[in-house]
């Protein structure tokens, strides 16, 4: 199995990615290799002399930065890492994409590329959230921001397959993000989908208000893309707010040092079940094609990891099973 | 001026109202009356003896709880404190009203009762969000979850209001809610209202995306009452969700329990700048009469507060400011 990883993406690359790409080869079997793409002089000089026959360079010399307008990378930026890493997978020289460049213009140049697996009407972005009692999927976070309810099914099914498959997690439990926990509350978009999601899911539980989004017990929380995005930024922007502001405050006293020093473990304990890098990157869905997005920081760890998601991925056959399954709910896009 | 007090509301009626009540009364001038609306008995047992010429109490017979219909109360419960109380604004008996009860109930019997200012086509809930270097106002917070562009401006208009009278903040700096800082990006709804916004309001500073929502310029953001309702309570479940796992930790080792002590004036200092107390309630904007809105677990602190933030809605005529300010963006509802 060959991972196209594009070395240039992310705000960490090519450090990181390369990192990443080697810590991922030495934890995975011998029938993964990784083909890392970029400026093959930056990326010889951050590999300082490793070598190994599953790890090859392909030399790019165009960036997608992440203020390249996503829609027009395919056309502007054709020499750029992340564009032929994903036309590697089109062409079928590798079977899956990892960057954790820009964002939207992975999810666009996958989606014009690989095409929409059958059935699929809008892809979606999951991202896997962690919460104390194990983790989440919220789906979606942006692919999609103006979704109809039959969007939302569509995501809630293919988000449950990710997790069921990926995170070997059976018959997920599906929620509902809303402002209330009754069947008629919210905008006329949810009403509908409550009751869509009611006829078509078995294993949904309805309506997940903002407060128990951490503490609920659904595995999937599906919402539209507008709603999913601003959630998961406010919640990654509250964290840094927060933290900066201890920080700044215990350095203050002499006191509050020793009571940080002694708190620590404390800290460092909560701070790793909130960790990213765990998990590194998510999958869009609904693609013809495996191009996982990773977070823009992503550190090794997180590319490591989310090149062995890639690879399951395609071991356990997604693609194929969310085709299935949205053949199966055919009947609710009417 | 009298203010209407709801006895019956919020989990912590009827002490903490009654307290609140002879708190407000200490606080203010001598023009400030307050009617306790609620079952006599029970209050004249919380107030113990204490009273006061400018403190009387109307008894009534039913109460409004948190999962009743908010469309019925008024219908259902005619002899409740919630109900009895804002009917005491319409007949010119209160000149404002103030309950930490079923939030949905207390805005829908107010426009019931009060109607809406003229011009304003839909009320909204706007927050007093705490933030480090200052407050700001969140606006929708769950009035209006089916929101076109014109209720967006006409919110970023009412609160802009309130801000500038009731938190002494002059001409404040509006932004918009979105999953992106261009205008291009969003929903169809935040496309289009980004451009109304930019071409009525002088102060629009443009679109906040989520993870700059509590350290931006902005003093009023704004959204849709879907997107705000979910972004509030998800920031209330996840400080409840994380304090609470924090505080679990700590009692797990001595040491630990030392270091929280040293470290208790940082945390204290940090929890007083986000301390809801302090604001106490909000405005239901754009109906014709003044009913403060208070959070539910509301203590004696937010409840008079909260009778202050009454009078000084009335002392600073926020609702004749509202209608002129409306009247001059008459020609964007076309």
């Amino acid at each position: 199995m060959i991972i196209a990883l594009d070395a240039m993406g992310g705000d960490n690359a090519p450090e990181a990615v390369v990192q990443g790409a080697i810590q991922a080869l030495s934890e995975s079997p011998s029938d993964l290799s990784i083909v890392l793409l970029g400026d093959e002089n930056t990326i010889d000089t951050v590999l300082d002399g490793f070598i190994s026959p599953r790890l090859s360079i392909i030399h790019t010399t165009q960036i997608v930065g992440m203020h390249d307008r996503a829609s027009k990378a395919l056309k502007t930026k054709p020499d750029s890492s992340l564009v032929r890493g994903i036309q590697m997978v089109t062409n079928k020289e590798a079977n899956a994409f990892v960057s954790a460049g820009n964002t939207g213009a992975v999810m666009t140049t996958s989606l014009l590329s690989y095409g929409r697996i059958k059935h699929v009407k809008r892809p979606t972005l999951g991202v896997y959230i962690p919460t104390l009692h194990g983790g989440k999927i919220l789906c979606d976070v942006g692919a999609n921001p103006d979704a109809k309810p039959y969007h939302i099914l569509q995501s809630a099914i293919m988000a449950s397959h990710y997790f069921d498959h990926v995170e070997n997690h059976k018959n997920p439990k599906v929620g509902l993000i809303n402002i209330g926990a009754e069947p008629n509350k919210g905008s006329e978009l949810y009403q509908e989908t409550y009751q869509l999601l009611k006829k078509e899911l078995p294993n949904f539980i309805g309506n997940i208000e903002g407060r128990h989004i951490m503490d609920c017990e659904a595995d999937v929380l599906v919402c539209d893309g507008f709603v999913g995005n601003i959630l998961l930024k406010f919640a990654e922007g509250w964290v840094n707010v927060f933290s900066n502001e201890i920080k700044a405050r215990i350095s203050d006293k002499f006191s509050y040092k020793i009571g940080a020093l002694l708190l620590k473990p404390v800290f460092k304990g909560f701070a790793k079940k909130f960790d990213y890098e765990e998990h590194g990157g998510t999958p869009l869905l609904g693609v013809n094609g495996v191009s996982i997005i990773t977070h823009g920081s992503a550190g090794p760890k997180a590319v490591c990891n989310s090149v062995l998601l890639a690879k399951k991925c395609i071991d356990e056959n997604l693609i194929e099973d969310i085709r299935i399954s949205l053949e199966e709910h055919l009947g609710a896009s009417a």
